[in-house]
């Protein structure tokens, strides 16, 4: 069994160093950190987490909190955040929740107390629809924890809490205008889920750029959705069986996109020919439809790296505050967007 | 402060019940395990995970160690697998790894020594393509590691391994079989990446239908591919610019037959009408695309849940040997598939 006087010895530095290095404190040389690991590596040296948490009161462990419906958004946000804490020795730990968990304090306090046996993590992440949640947002405010909500959110910051995301109403308002600027003046909408602040921010960047552009909102153009594909499909029927049917259609994300144009497809309208469709995200699924989506690019694996970097660095500093920060976007214009015929 | 005493106090039971209840120690009666659970959610208990952990000399922790490529397969097992951690008391932990630390027993120990500087999990659960390596099979079997391996392998199971997989053959061979009955006698084959057991396997069930059917196999109409869209894609040209093109591919993955089908899109050539397409996983995707794809449906939520299964039984009675499982397939025929014109 090596212990970590070996270590010290075999890097030809004090134990303290080792316990720094080992710990990932700041303002410890490249080179001592460089020889510590070195010798960590030949020996084999594995201290026990349990004596590392309690000795330096940390967990080296962030708590990623999905949701029960799988997503490709969180899987991707999920594969970023997952590449940084391998970077800085996290662990990342993940934790499903319900809507049944979410529907008041009482039961997601009684959620945590089960699932938080394994000790507090030094940070958590939150991604939509838990990211804007009220029950949630008051509930980790009594446990003290640093989170990180991921997506768009209208709660305000607190000292522990921060936020990173894009400016979807911008983006929105970006694609509505891309659409604009192409010739269409009857343009459909495709609202996504009710509790996600994101479908909000998107929806009102889409009546904005309307505004701005002396064009009326109809409100029959404009329909409810999911987030998924099959909301898409369906209200893709919809949309076409209209009599006056919009040229243009702006679903809120790729999968209701895909939907859409699967719809176009089944009724024997061309894409972008009769129907141009727009999206926003820049999943997988966009450029695997035919045509390719014209959509808002998230940089979503950035996202999930930012956020944990935020809190690591309010971890290890022992910080008051987390910080915000607001990613840039890029409108991809693929082939599933034109002037109309 | 609450403190295990007075959850027993509370619950009206022994602290050695508490302890037996937090533990997720088998044979304590479901009645007392309500109580104990009742009482830690009236008080919001939370003992500390690195105190339980040397208590029990277990983490509580199941690691999951993923491939630094994202894929549809790995995050439908993640999300059966964090089901069943999540049911189970016990926490989901993520590592990522590449191609990098696989070259050699050397580099991956290190690796393994920097990230389990976090402890040893209860359990290992291998996706592809570490679930058939060899480098990680022998480092693993020195780290004493109890480990599942997800997907067909030929690596000899020793106590500490099991895996849990369908039959890849048995399905590929039906699959073959199902495009024969259709009337078809040249049906392409697109392999999927080479250090995978299951691009082996699906390949060999495939031969063993065209055996049977006393069809002859033809080299040229075997292609190239790596499990990914794009993959598919390209293939698919390189297939349908053939003089003597197949009447049927089969794509040994979901992803592939989704890159044939827009390839025919592209070429303007009619699925099924002109090509019969076929895949396997029964992925997402395979709804999603237009016609929809006759593919193999793997259970692979299942999947990740027998996994975490295995794992934590074995855990929790300190089993001396992991049980393999093999899960059943089905054939789910969509409209990619019909007789050749």
């Amino acid at each position: 069994m090596v212990r970590m006087v070996d270590v010290a010895k075999e890097a030809g530095v004090s134990i303290k160093t080792v316990s720094r290095v080992l710990n990932n404190e700041p303002h410890v040389q490249d080179a001592m950190r460089q020889k510590v690991r070195s010798a960590v590596e030949r020996l084999g040296y594995i201290p026990s987490a349990s004596a590392r948490s309690l000795r330096s009161n940390r967990s080296y462990s962030i708590m990623l909190l999905i949701h029960d419906v799988r997503s490709m958004f969180v899987s991707t946000v999920q594969f970023g955040a997952l590449q940084k804490c391998q970077k800085l020795g996290y662990h990342l730990q993940l934790s499903m929740i319900g809507s049944d968990q979410l529907k008041d304090e009482e039961t997601l306090k009684a959620w945590f107390a089960e699932n938080l046996r394994g000790g507090h993590p030094d940070g958590l992440v939150l991604v939509p629809p838990m990211a804007n949640n009220p029950v949630m947002e008051r509930v980790v405010k009594s446990l003290g924890l640093n989170t990180i909500r991921v997506g768009p959110n209208e709660i305000p910051h607190t000292a522990r809490t921060a936020s990173v995301m894009i400016d979807d109403r911008q983006a929105a308002h970006d694609m509505t205008a891309h659409l604009i600027g192409l010739g269409h003046r009857r343009i459909g909408f495709i609202r996504g889920k009710e509790d996600q602040d994101a479908t909000h921010r998107r929806f009102d960047g889409y009546a904005s750029a309307l505004a701005g552009a002396g064009i009326a909102m109809d409100e029959s153009i404009v329909l409810p959705g999911s987030f998924d594909f099959n909301s898409g499909l369906e209200q893709g029927d919809v949309l076409l069986a209209m009599k006056d049917r919009p040229t243009a259609v702006f679903a809120s994300n790729d999968d209701m996109a895909a939907g859409v144009i699967m719809a176009a497809h089944q009724a024997g309208v061309s894409v972008p020919g009769e129907l141009s469709v727009a999206g926003f995200d820049d999943n997988e699924i966009a450029e695997r439809t035919l045509p390719t989506i014209t959509t808002i690019r998230q940089p979503l694996e950035e996202i999930g790296m930012v956020a944990i970097e935020a809190l690591v660095t309010a971890a290890g500093a022992s910080l008051e505050e987390l910080t915000s920060h607001v990613l840039p976007y890029e409108l991809v214009e693929r082939r599933s967007t034109a002037a109309p015929a």
